[in-house]
């Protein structure tokens, strides 16, 4: 049988990122920590962490941070059954998800269960195509992902397509494409990216204006920063239509191309827990979803 | 003298964080690449790339990669002067920035720079206590940080200080502060941090109602989504005036406790370079910032 402190200290290191914090936070010494550690690497005959600067699980101590989620969900979700209504009743529901999903529609989604339930959130925010790994590695308990695929041991449900339009002002619009756009005009065309993962320009120039070879590009990893460039002009960019409804009703940003648009669909992706959180988190995300995502044709 | 193609091979692998996207921007085979970067590393008999996830520098790499952006800053300024107006005319500013400031006054300070000259923003958003780090390493060119103390070789002007509140939706603070705010209520509040550096909340707590042990938070790593928890009535967190000035005189949300509040100073950190977009840069942002950002008493 693990011992939970143990697990709870690996868990609480990861998370805070220094012995230190860890340490504040379970009211130990920081020896103490390093101690309970150290002893659960003996138990298990593995080294779970890696000492360096960013602090980082190896594959066993993953599975352990990923055990120690789980129980922690069960357990927290008893001692709520059992009325504790202290500090300690609060249920953390660690989520992996895109910045875009954020900026849109999660929090809309979120905020029933949150009214209801002592839950705080806590977000990791990634790439729709890197949030999977997050959860394969038990840093997350859930996550919105691109992906359909479950991982072994766990859930995969469709939440439904956000669909991406290429926008810019009308100004900017007038100044780099006063013919319209073409491969040519877009070489010359300041876009912006979110990260160096982000390939939606990419894929949407190489779906409509094959032979760019490359364009100047911005990178702004900021859902909100990404809008106001292309707002104030300085940018094209493919945004979820969802986040500039407003904007492209009142012309003061438009599609660049009309009718060429990108799909991405998102699943929410859970480990299959007899959890009563996960359980609602799941429903409330899928039923939010289904009413106010666009869903595919059948 | 060393070898601009290999600078270049070594800084845009880091940037892409792949040799495979690395080639295709550089329009070279991946081989290529490997093959500058070891050649870069036997010309200066040291390690330079360390060739883990994520791909790091080594401290001498670091070097390497602040030397190139730095001739690169004044060699595609070189070429703006030739009028030279392909895309290889664009400069690139890399530029580090704390998430708040990015959410708030960045992108109006930035506006008539891009708008007049072909400039590409690249930005890092990190805490404003991390970007300082991101400019020591050669990540950015400047950046934007809460410590006053320049860089050897640097400089540091001031720009103005960032002043947070307390906030909350009225809804929220009749739940959980019907007597006012006082430690005890506060470990009971649910509250919102930025991430694991983000301190702002505790040092309002420590400064104000000592004596809470600890009290439960959301971690929400997005400005907007953070103050969007904020608006929904569901966590008190610290926010810039800035950011929710039209929330503050609408009423939408309110301080905690009125007169509590917490100063960020801010300060514009970058190389000691005669570069000309360097130098409009540092110009453009203190002129903003002195006339939109709170100023000191002297």
């Amino acid at each position: 049988m693990l011992d939970f402190r143990q697990l709870q200290a690996l868990a609480t290191v990861i998370e805070e990122q220094s012995f230190d914090r860890a340490a504040k936070r379970l009211f130990l010494t920081q020896s103490a920590i390093s101690q309970r550690i150290k002893q659960l690497e003996e138990s298990t005959g593995q080294l779970l962490l890696i000492r360096s600067q960013p602090l980082k699980l190896t594959p066993a101590g993953q599975q352990l941070q990923r055990h120690y989620h789980q129980v922690s969900l069960l357990q927290s979700e008893l001692l709520h059954s059992l009325s504790n209504t202290q500090e300690e009743g609060f249920t953390r529901l660690t989520i992996g998800l895109n910045a875009d999903s954020l900026a849109t529609w999660f929090m809309a989604a979120m905020q029933p269960l949150l009214e209801q339930s002592p839950v705080l959130l806590d977000l990791r925010v990634d790439d729709q195509e890197q949030t999977h790994q997050l959860l394969k590695q038990g840093d997350v308990l859930g996550c919105i992902s691109a992906s359909s695929k479950p991982l072994q041991g766990g859930n995969a449900v469709p939440l439904g397509i956000s669909r991406y339009l290429a926008l810019a002002s009308p100004e900017y619009i007038e100044r780099y494409f006063p013919q319209g756009v073409s491969s040519e005009a877009l070489t010359n065309a300041p876009a912006v990216e979110y990260n160096e993962k982000d390939d939606l320009q990419d894929n949407f120039i190489s779906a409509f204006f094959p032979g760019v070879e490359r364009y100047p590009r911005h990178r702004v990893p900021s859902s909100e920063a990404f809008t106001e460039l292309i707002r104030r002009g300085l940018a094209w960019g493919m945004v979820p239509d969802l986040q500039m409804n407003a904007q492209i009703n009142s012309g003061e940003v438009k599609e660049i191309a009309a009718g060429m648009s990108l799909e991405v669909p998102l699943y929410w992706h859970s480990w299959n827990l007899v959890s009563n959180f996960s359980q609602q988190l799941t429903h409330q995300l899928v039923n939010y979803c289904h009413i106010h995502l666009e869903q595919p044709e059948i």
